[in-house]
């Protein structure tokens, strides 16, 4: 979480007085189940609560000095704001059940955030998809021009991808929004299954079912790895944006603002470093879903090694990809198509899109795939060399026409028996439910 | 893939045969799917079948050395076989909808494989839940004793988050049951939706909507994270098992056979070397997810750089944790386990578990909880010092007897209190649907 | 870099102002270099040190806000406190020539802060490898108890490895001592060799050979992998503590401070809570080690993507294991041992330890090392299983007594002749240089 | 290791069979130098080497049922050809000192492979970058034109960054050339330095200081990632590859062979499918350093989890980035570059690449430079924008002319200029030391 990625809900989300006020919010809740329970005086929440306490995250930083536990220090934090009542708060529970809950309060509401962010960046893609449904260009594969597609439908693609993340997310969300209140060693001595149940339904959480005074980290590296897929799937959209930008391509750009300089140096230039920025961030989400990974294996009913990588991980994984959506979405409003220079560069290769076109009328005709192959390879690989165009190098290759003729050679140049499916193909991304 | 590690299934499933066998699957339902669709003649695939080809992985490596391709390869092999009928096949195909779409059947099939192993190891562990549900022992956080739990209770914890692995192998194997029948860039520009439908249908797939000439790795990334934390919740369990072979530990011991030695050196030796073993391979599995994620972002259609990396790392990691899924299994069921250790371990820090109770009673008395803290925690520390054993220096803590009494004080040691709703908690896990 | 663990030291070098103010130093190491070279007024530079300027991070995020640049930013700043002079900075130079060179001497940097908590740490480490030099303990092998050690020799294994992270850091901090002085995609169009050797040998550096504007990310790349091997040091480390505070083996302890308190729930509990923290920590080092690597294959002369990422992960990559090496130096210094329970725990197998040397007796006797081991082993299971203590076994075990007599298999239990060694061991250690 | 991507060479050297007789290797030169030591009888390994045993890995693995060890089955199954002298093996020895000795000798000898072939990459390189010392082409920073530079000086990047490739795998062999003959717990309980010494200079390694029993798993954590980030450098390079072989660049093109096929569906296409194939085996080597660092926390004294993961991960990695360095080498050797392409793109934005140069002369006009930058962007933008070409626009733009003049402004577009340093800069690279 550097300011310079953090946008501000996320700043709030995992500010240090958000940390203590979910806190707060759990040991409520978890009150109040004890006094339906009969095991904590009627009215205790609700006398702590009326007191609309501020807790100061200094003051508990200064008392942990002293007892090196920070919901201790929390707690002694709260009983000198709350006076005796606050003596009721934390019956029969842990450390764990305040912070496990909420930290998944948090990253529930994170992942709300998220959600909202990846839905606003796929409603962006689904106009541009619309928009440019019909912008013909070259589909390339290995970088290398292969046959024609439509703007519209590269942009689908990435769409699909990015609906498949709304139920990533929703996944890890349920992964996620589990709690418990079951006391050391998650055995609930002092407990019991009501209460957990009423307090967590209240926070809107499930219950952990074996908690083993924690809730286990495999949900939490679930939850990390969908980060991290979903961030790849933007650093998959913005190499793509990096790729149509490039000047011998330039099929799409970044937008550039008014005042913006692309090089200290070079005052013509003009880079995609928007999309760059996003490539780099998501190698950082992915990095933080490795070591949430590494967080699972704890010993016995549990250990605290997750908690240091946590700290940095949780709001810096969370905060980047939220960081990453956001600038998503704008890149994807902004991004200036060039429709002529996407025709521009279908052209170039003098037709050799066609050549599976050819090949397959070649089949038709009656001869084995493979020497097929060889006729039409010839054919282009003059054409590569610059040696004619490829639809003449085959109109006056007499092995090709003497078997197909000169009119079915030309109908394999048709772009628009190319695309005929296209619509079908966007159409079922948009089919998709988001 | 190395032998040792290499289950016969898998190795069968990941063999030269089996890759060219799925290879033809494919094209012979794409084949009978353009029969039905009129632009390939009927009976085609049919007289192909016929012939019951037996394709030679060594004859495709050998042509693969002239046209460097190996999906051309394996169709030039086809035409020797097959003959003329042949030439149909792969009609406005292209490698990548033979190439992927055989590689979700073998990944299905590999996960069928891994969720029988799965089921295999938490039916294993169902039983030893239950036979231990009552058999007690101290839980430990930090490692260091905290209070009691049960055997059973520390298994029904493992055995969730297996069943957890259930839910994330299916998802998973959602994921990845996608083919795509789509041609170059795909855009069934020789093809139809039709065709695809009718031909991944019969191969037990759903189609890419979007695939863009491949179905887009985010799909194998997803999958192989699963594996990755399906793969690290045996590491916890491994990882615990080892915790417990400990000498000073011995709670329970790895089965060791007739004829085992533990060490070349030390004849005395008994070592938990099968967790030790999944723990290691854990590591690997988790490795193997962190490459699939970086395969996502291929260029502009495709390219085909994540091709060298499944070639390896999808037989390895679907491979390691079907191993790794049955040597746990083998564990669990052979985990010689010993009750009286596990008692004799309880009772080796005089009754300290119980210290909490003492809590709960002193502020029931009406202490704030800061305050009684403090006078449970000097006698508990003068016990870790061996100073007394805690009982009794609680039984001569005035300040303590005089708030809640001596039978008070004696109560807080009562196991069947301190057990009491772990019943209720292995049945929340058994409960969980499989 | 969340406040929790970063030292101030690292929270000052990291800061905007001192990236500013190293921005500003190699601009006016350039200046300087460019006025010798006549190619900008003579004084330029000083008039402008001489305005003692104060950079304001704030203003310089201002100007980026329209110039979306940030060094072209920081430059306008420069101008709007310097005046005219100012017009000279930057002459022939692009961003990354003041990018990557002030990085590596914030890089440089940060390796001295490390390497001197690392000596720190080898030094205090140091003291206790002589303190303990022949404090017995038991070794253990897979958790396993197998032969004597003292507890000197298990921290002087830690300490040669710690000492080789010295060497490892050194050569890391070579790897990025590294700048360049040469323009877009690093030509020297409008500089000179000479020029850069100037102003690089002023700031410390040496010139990369060939910049293609940035320094290449490989360097990063070697520097974050040795920053992760030496928090893995650490991490071993930890988990040894935490395997030595086990409540069944307490052979050492962390440190416990007054008011410190173990639990919210349990008065009793002592947890290593610094060593868990430690090794979650290293788990966050090595992900950013990985992410560093994924930064190193930039296309072309240079694009940016590395530079999100390591915004991120240089400052808290150092800054973390800035934090562990002073936490680890700590609870080195502070760990407390129980060389009594060391003692204790080696006694609770009656010996076992000791089959090793019944097992070389046998060999000299004239058996077969794997017959011999039969004999051994028989007689250690027993012991294994509480059937007789280890010595007595074999002692009335004639197959054994018979072959080598009473006297050399009570030698075998020789703890002086299993330890004669262990000086010359840990003398090897402490003579590695630092 | 797959066949597909296992040089001969790595396959011997990773076979069964080598690894027993380096096993064996080990034991006859520790049994050498106990009879030095005069603790064996003279002779033995002398009479053992004699029977130039053939070692048979089938029988180990048949026997490795029952004893569940390898290196018990070894010592069986070399009793079984050997007879009585064999007894005298392993003597005060333990598995380790066998495994990892030799493993530190396969893993040295591994290395010498890849510093061959890395040589042999960094030659042909060399070749290459003298070769087009002079062929300019436009550099691209962003992916986007900046200023001109020349093919050879892409290339010494490249050049520069395998050739400390080379020192880091030197640096890396030298970590890990190390054994140990050290016994159980590395205390050499039953040996002595002098035996150990004279064992391991025998086979060309050096002392472990302190074994631990094991050679500590930091080495081969460094030695793993070193060879990431040399795996890495080759992902760089076959990076650009691919971008100079796209059909809008075509600067550069990977040798395509007679015979050879470009895709199943277009007979056009001509992929760089050698330099994607590297790419996706770069991920794979860091996958397998990412692995070895979490091998290294071993518990106490040492465990075993490492091993099965070396088993999987020291043979591909060392295969892979042979393989990979090898197929580099043949790509750099037989790559078809094509100047007149690189000049055709060069000349594609109308003279942009000459903006700076119009900047600087500007500001030796006495501009403050970020005004001069807004005059110069503004007639870069023009040109980007297919008004007029950049030069044209300049020369027509009052502002511009009346302060530098027409002569100046046209001096700003000489290459000659631009590249007078590349020589220098291409001679900084050749003259490092391999």
């Amino acid at each position: 979480m550097i300011p310079r990625y953090t946008p501000a809900d996320f700043a709030q989300l995992w500010s240090a007085e958000r940390r203590l006020s979910t806190w707060l919010e759990v040991e409520l809740a978890a009150c109040e189940a004890m006094e339906l329970a009969g095991i904590v005086p009627q009215g205790t929440a609700a006398s702590i609560r009326d007191k609309k306490l501020v807790l100061d995250a200094n003051r508990v930083d200064e008392i942990e000095q002293t007892t090196r536990h920070d919901v201790i220090a929390f707690l002694t934090h709260v009983e000198e704001l709350a006076g005796p009542p606050a003596r009721w708060l934390h019956r029969g529970m842990t450390s764990s059940d305040v912070l496990d809950t909420a930290f998944a309060m948090q990253l529930r509401d994170a992942t709300d955030l998220l959600d909202a962010r990846l839905r606003g960046l796929i409603f962006a893609l689904r106009k541009r998809v619309e928009e440019h449904r019909r912008t013909v260009m070259i589909g390339r594969s290995h970088g290398i021009h292969a046959e024609p597609i439509t703007f519209g439908l590269a942009l689908a693609g990435h769409y699909s991808e990015l609906v498949r993340g709304v139920a990533r997310l929703a996944a890890a969300r349920s992964e996620i929004s589990v709690g418990t209140i079951s006391g050391a060693v998650g055995t609930m001595a002092h407990l019991a299954p009501e209460i957990e149940a009423h307090a967590l339904s209240k926070l809107g959480l499930r219950a952990e079912p074996v908690p083993t005074q924690v809730v286990p980290r495999d949900r939490h590296a679930a939850y990390f790895s969908a980060l991290a897929v979903i961030a790849t799937a933007i650093e998959r959209l913005a190499t793509n944006v990096r790729h149509w930008q490039r000047t011998e391509v330039l099929e799409a750009e970044e937008p550039f603002t008014a005042g913006q300089k692309g090089s200290s140096a070079m005052p013509h230039k003009r880079n995609p470093i928007l999309s760059e920025n996003l490539c780099g961030l998501a190698r950082m989400v992915r990095a933080y879903a490795g070591a949430s990974l590494e967080n699972v294996a704890l010993w016995h009913e549990r250990d605290i090694s997750h908690s240091s990588a946590e700290r940095m991980l949780a709001p810096d994984a969370t905060t980047t990809l939220g960081f990453m959506l956001e600038r998503c979405r704008r890149l994807v409003e902004g991004l200036v198509v060039y429709p002529e220079n996407m025709r521009g560069n279908l052209e170039k290769t003098g037709g050799l899109w066609a050549s599976e076109a050819v090949l397959l009328a070649l089949v038709h005709s009656g001869m084995a795939r493979q020497e097929a192959y060889v006729f039409v390879q010839r054919n282009a690989m003059k054409a590569w060399r610059h040696e004619g165009d490829f639809l003449s190098n085959l109109l006056s290759d007499t092995d090709v026409v003497s078997r197909v003729g000169e009119q079915k050679v030309r109908e394999a140049f048709s772009l628009e028996h190319a695309l005929h499916n296209v619509d079908a193909l966007i159409d079922r991304a948009l089919a998709l439910e988001v």
